[in-house]
């Protein structure tokens, strides 16, 4: 894949031959999910046969030991004490009850008279944050002001800074963007946040809380509690090769808002700070993929940057002027693993290029909205044009994959705009 | 163990010796939890491996097939038609949102003017709805009446209706008890509020809805949402041998209610009804299990008949005078699998007892309140006296439960109550 000459090297390959082991579709889409590390399956599976008693019953301690293993595992990939995790059953559950236990908390300290909480936040978060807010702000109990991640899919420090108010409670924004790949200045934020707080204890009023939806962001780049200064982070197992369960990370003094505003009600599991019986064989699961991200992410950032080059090389090289970049790939400012590139011109929809590929399995944006033809709303908000948006086709890349399958992907893409516009490009 | 002849029977063995393959314990607890069944174990391995892609994207008909697959699975079980099952993560989560999304539906329907909505529900239910329902109560969203289970255990029909009035909004009764074994009158309850539900339609109000939280009694007993005539029913897998997950059956005239009130916010997963990627691999584990009880539930019923009644005998002839049975074992009105008994008299605390056992595993009561020395709330609403509630044992059988581990469990009690004691029964 080191030629310009794209007639050269594609004359003799439309059908082109792809390898057995890659018929059944190369996977390119690792921001939606990603399959289980064999280690996670091995854990997991032996837990199936051997921790399955209830962690509450007197008699589990060796499945107690267990979790309590999975919770250390969980807090160290995230620079956190193990008592500072709370094992939920998603990402979207603990977004959901972070936002919902802080306007809780903040609506009883201010009282009524004096104004609703107000929660700052971005217009590219995660629908599971942001449908959240607006639930939230629908049912009057908080204020939402939308900064903008318009600049290049980022948002500004000082536009964050500047929508806090003396009712701001909290500030929800993510580590890292789903479909941009896009990386928020969290730490940066975090900053400002110690010396506006410091201004607020002195007015006698309760702190900003920052909460960060770290979910596409742990397993492809460092993320550090302590470094980001957040109070609350989310984090998604089946973004980094774990199970489909997530965790709540919470500074150890602010654990006293989510056991008195807790999400679910019925038995006093998780140290009393969410019920219902503890999903042993994902906990562990979850705490293993931890452990093999703290053990393999700087292997990995190479392999990411290695294999990335080779990916933004070879769209160039076959692409040219036909295929636009949507921000800076690997930047500081982007995930290593994540390429948001759209088709220049007509008949070149992300989703009619995608149908018309015979292998590539990627995405035009979050999963979640796959299917839908309407237009990117996360990716309109972080600049791009409608034209942009509509064209747009994500590639993120995996700790497995290979230059060959981003040769067929290139092939395959190739050949998919081709049959859609039947010009040669 | 036919003898009458404790002297005879133990005489020569205290301490006792136990087959090497009880050595790490005798489980009797299986109302607390189940292990997986093989064959679920067998479909969440091979899911592991190979359903691993997000069923949201659009290449994953495969997962989307299996997803689909495990609907029907589940919906069999109970009756139902497959678009009415939603999955969840734990039967707590399905329980918490029924009862919330009823209340916000009822409140609406009803305007503030007017009253707020009631829940009828019993003192005997499990943490995960009496919780939920005294949290609405304090958030002043319901009123609830609660009706007593102080005879032997079961609500009363007549009861539940007097308690009903223009403002209920909802009936939720369990099928079964976890602490008791008692099976409530559910299907009973439901054809009064046929009856009752006509006249309401004649006086232009709306229906009462009826839920059963059905945690401990799918797998056990036959429950027919048809025949229960239930309108809202909750599955949790674990308690039958499936993974740690739950699901909603909701009848499909009132899906709409779910639709509009969700119990989380994000993204467009579950048809709508509820956001997070699906936790696949634990899905098609519930299916499973689901599809392995529809098929052997009739064999395990003689099974649980006849160890249960070796069970009983044994405790009988052992302990005689010593040993009470809370509840009339082997009825038409309790588990067949559920043994709530206690020794009587003093020093013979159930937790005392059950932490001198060698062998035996087994529970005082909820496993989520394992390790409390309180004595259960629900034991004593269900009728018994402080010192039989305090003494109490819950000795839980499962499908592969077997005379020798009940023989163990005889001989295991007997030495734990005489080194407490120190006399002989």
């Amino acid at each position: 894949m080191a030629s310009g000459d794209n007639s050269t090297l594609f004359n003799d390959s439309l059908p082109y031959t792809v390898p057995e082991e890659y018929k059944n579709g190369v996977y390119l889409d690792y921001n939606a999910t990603t399959p289980l590390h064999p280690e996670v399956i091995d854990t997991m599976a032996s837990a199936m046969r051997k921790l399955w008693r209830n962690p509450s019953s007197t008699y589990s301690e060796r499945v107690r030991d267990a979790i309590s293993k999975a919770r250390a595992q969980t807090s160290d990939v995230i620079g956190a004490k193990p008592e500072e995790i709370i094992f939920t059953s998603s990402g979207t559950e603990a977004n959901n009850w972070i936002l919902e236990a802080i306007v809780s908390w903040a609506s009883e300290l201010r009282g009524l008279a004096e104004g609703k909480p107000c929660i700052v936040t971005s217009d590219i978060e995660h629908d599971a944050v942001s449908k959240k807010v607006l639930a939230l702000q629908a049912k009057g109990l908080c204020d939402v002001k939308m900064v903008s991640g318009a600049q290049g899919g980022r948002v500004n420090v000082r536009d964050v800074v500047d929508n806090c108010s003396e009712n701001t409670c909290l500030i929800s924004i993510m580590l890292a963007n789903n479909e941009t790949g896009v990386i928020q200045p969290v730490a940066e934020i975090g900053q400002e946040l110690i010396r506006i707080n410091i201004e607020r204890t002195e007015k006698g009023l309760k702190p900003i809380l920052f909460h960060t939806d770290a979910a596409q962001a742990v397993g492809k780049i460092a993320c550090d509690v302590t470094k980001l200064n957040v109070d609350f982070l989310t984090i998604v197992g089946h973004k980094f090769y774990g199970p489909r369960i997530g965790a709540v990370y919470c500074r150890s003094e602010y654990m006293s808002i989510l056991k008195k505003h807790p999400f679910l009600w019925g038995g006093g599991q998780e140290r009393g700070y969410r019920p219902s019986t503890e999903n042993t064989v994902d906990i562990v699961g979850l705490g293993q993929a931890c452990e093999v991200v703290q053990r393999n992410l700087s292997d990995w950032a190479s392999h990411f940057y290695k294999t990335g080059s080779y990916l933004k090389d070879s769209l160039i090289e076959t692409f040219g002027k036909n295929l636009d970049f949507n921000f800076p790939v690997l930047s500081e400012f982007l995930l290593p693993n994540t390429f948001s590139v759209h088709f220049v011109g007509k008949e070149r929809e992300g989703f009619k290029v995608l149908n018309q590929a015979e292998y590539l399995q990627a995405s035009t944006g979050a999963a979640c909205h796959s299917g839908k033809t309407t237009v990117s709303i996360v990716l309109l908000h972080s600049g791009l044009s409608k034209e942009a948006a509509k064209n747009t086709i994500r590639l993120s890349i995996g700790r497995t994959t290979t230059k060959e399958e981003i040769d067929i992907t290139i092939k395959d893409l190739y050949q998919a705009v081709q049959k859609l516009t039947g010009i040669f490009l």
